[in-house]
């Protein structure tokens, strides 16, 4: 029966989103924050006033925060090569999820944010035009952008650029995963620290996971791709699944998911419809959690993950509990980083945020580890995680 | 006393700019049109929802206008190697005036438009950022760009795009300046086509005056820059200069703007302040129209100009009549060209503004040439310009 819930999923969203979509032609607007009424408000907004502004930033760069809209304005951008779930659609059939992003990060956390989708998938040319393009952001949210390019971009631009830079697929993903855990091993009795992880797919997601977890103190993670779990010494890994097979999978366990997920504590799928089946939860240690993330159709439905036995059930989509829903995380870390002026979202900060994130649920029960999205004080609370070392 | 007006001109929107802009932080924000407000809302707006647009948009790219921002979005692109009046200051200088502009397209014209400074003045590497983000916009306004770049970089990006594209200091402000001697000419009763023209300033806008005043008919033109009037023969004329000077100055003449203003009904003057004087203006011929439009202090004062004998006068400023602003044409310009769904703006269309721009003063007299930027059904006479031709 792995069609019905498909079907059930997909039908009405995607016909009321194809008529928002029309109706609004474009979900972000323009607006000016200043009048343009009188002859005064001209020769101030504009010529000739305007020209004393920039003189005055001709000598004194660093006050553009105080004059211009960087102080507020993040860039969303994509190569369109990892659209959501649905692959390398490019640029254009990107646009209108980076449209929504900017819409959240306006209606949740008063952030600006502007979508530039990019005609090109070649690292050095993205890294080239987002530094060329960002003298007017205060920061730069990457998405949508596929493994292992995203890797490089994000690294290259986090070290040649001056302003936060953060790939939301990965860290802010990581960030609620994490956020979550802490609270599901407090409501199956584990210590984190010493929970046994199987992350099921080796991409973007899965990576940044495994390093968020890592950084947060579990010791026992193993991922898998298609072929089986990375361990050191797999045949033809290469890149960052090497580097992740060498600092990961302790126990040196090799195999297909079902094999390592013998006596584990928390499965988290970062992969595709199918990818965890009941047997898999069947063999996990006692309490089993289970985040199944892919989206719109998780690795195992809830239900099915629930008759395996599993305690803890997480998905990213808002109509089962505990949704893994970035926009818990990134426009309170965008609102912190441009707050507090930092020029880089470090691992301490991202660990910080998750906690702020667990923290607002008070009493963490089975169906409730993740805060809804709506919770009162969110993106102040995660943005406070934000902020330059004391 | 050509210090005195300099000082006054200065000393209040200067200060008003820099309180203004300090207060505002940013003249342009970025808003959702649609709500995020229930769960439909977040399902519909993004995920899962946006994925069927996306999908959409992946086979059929050409409704993106129907699906997008793209629709009614305008980038508005400046290397900052000319800012206003003020030379080469760089990009984030230049970032105020592009503000200030999105601030106006969307305040006249309803116009999303979205500034981006670029940290590179390379002319193949600028031309090869805006090829790579325009995706999400509907129409290129290049700004602030030097010449003879600006050129090169409008002309391969016109013939590489297929949407707008406009650099607004060259072609904005000739539409003006072209609707204004409609308007003049009539007002000293001479025909527009028989004036004889000296364009003082042989830059981006001096350049662009004199190809949109031929193609209006105007044959007798001389263009002067430091070493006098461009002749065909001159040495070491090169690249533009040396094409202008063989389009015009049919009779030939050599020397400076003294020699060539005798008997010129009309000066313009596209440079600084103090290339006018009253000295070449009294060797004009009867009736003698001047457009000094240097910003914020022309070529010659008004009150200085009319002492020689000046009857129709102009300036690029807000505080004397007869203001050459290139928002009369811009935002009609930008809103009729989305409308229409124009691939290019050509000379036909911008003539064809012109003369719309002209239209709108029914009476012209000496001091009202120009209609006020405020002119009631400005935008929507000026976009009724750009349309497919039938």
């Amino acid at each position: 029966m792995a069609s019905s819930p498909k079907k059930q999923i997909k039908k009405d969203f995607n016909k009321m989103a194809l008529a928002l979509h029309k109706k609004l032609k474009g979900k972000i607007e323009v607006k000016s924050k200043g009048a343009l009424k009188t002859k005064d408000d001209w020769s101030t907004m504009y010529s000739p006033g305007v020209g004393a502004v920039s003189l005055h930033l001709s000598k004194k760069p660093e006050e553009a925060r105080e004059y211009t809209m960087k102080r507020n304005m993040v860039a969303v951008i994509s190569d369109g090569s990892a659209v959501l779930g649905l692959g390398n659609l490019g640029a254009l059939p990107a646009l209108p999820v980076m449209e929504g992003k900017c819409a959240i990060f306006k209606e949740m956390a008063n952030v600006d944010a502007f979508p530039i989708v990019l005609d090109t998938q070649d690292p050095e040319e993205i890294i080239r035009i987002v530094k060329a393009i960002a003298p007017g952001f205060g920061g730069i949210n990457l998405e949508d952008i596929a493994a292992p390019h995203c890797f490089y971009i994000e690294n290259r631009l986090k070290a040649e650029l001056n302003i936060p830079v953060m790939h939301d697929d990965q860290h802010g993903t990581a960030i609620v995963v994490l956020a979550g855990l802490i609270n599901a091993s407090k409501v199956v009795k584990k210590k984190l620290e010493s929970l046994k992880v199987v992350v099921v797919g080796a991409g973007a997601a899965g990576r940044a996971i495994t390093l968020l977890l890592m950084k947060a103190g579990v010791t026992d993670i193993i991922v898998t791709d298609s072929k089986g779990a990375l361990v050191a010494g797999r045949q033809a890994l290469e890149g960052y699944k090497r580097e992740l097979a060498q600092m990961t999978n302790p126990r040196g366990l090799e195999g297909d998911v079902m094999q390592v997920a013998s006596g584990a504590d928390v499965i988290i799928g970062v992969s595709g419809p199918g990818t965890i089946a009941r047997a898999h939860i069947e063999v996990m240690a006692p309490s089993p959690i289970v985040f199944a993330l892919a989206n719109p159709i998780p690795e195992i439905m809830p239900a099915d993950a629930k008759r395996a036995g599993a305690v803890v059930i997480a998905t990213g989509r808002s109509d089962f509990p505990n949704q893994v829903n970035n926009s818990l995380a990134f426009p309170g870390i965008f609102r912190g980083a441009l707050d507090s002026g930092v020029t880089e979202i470090t691992d301490d900060m991202k660990l910080e945020a998750a906690r702020k994130i667990a923290s607002l649920v008070k009493k963490p029960t089975a169906d409730m580890v993740i805060p809804p999205v709506m919770t009162p004080g969110l993106v102040k609370t995660v943005a406070s995680a934000i902020k330059k070392k004391k």
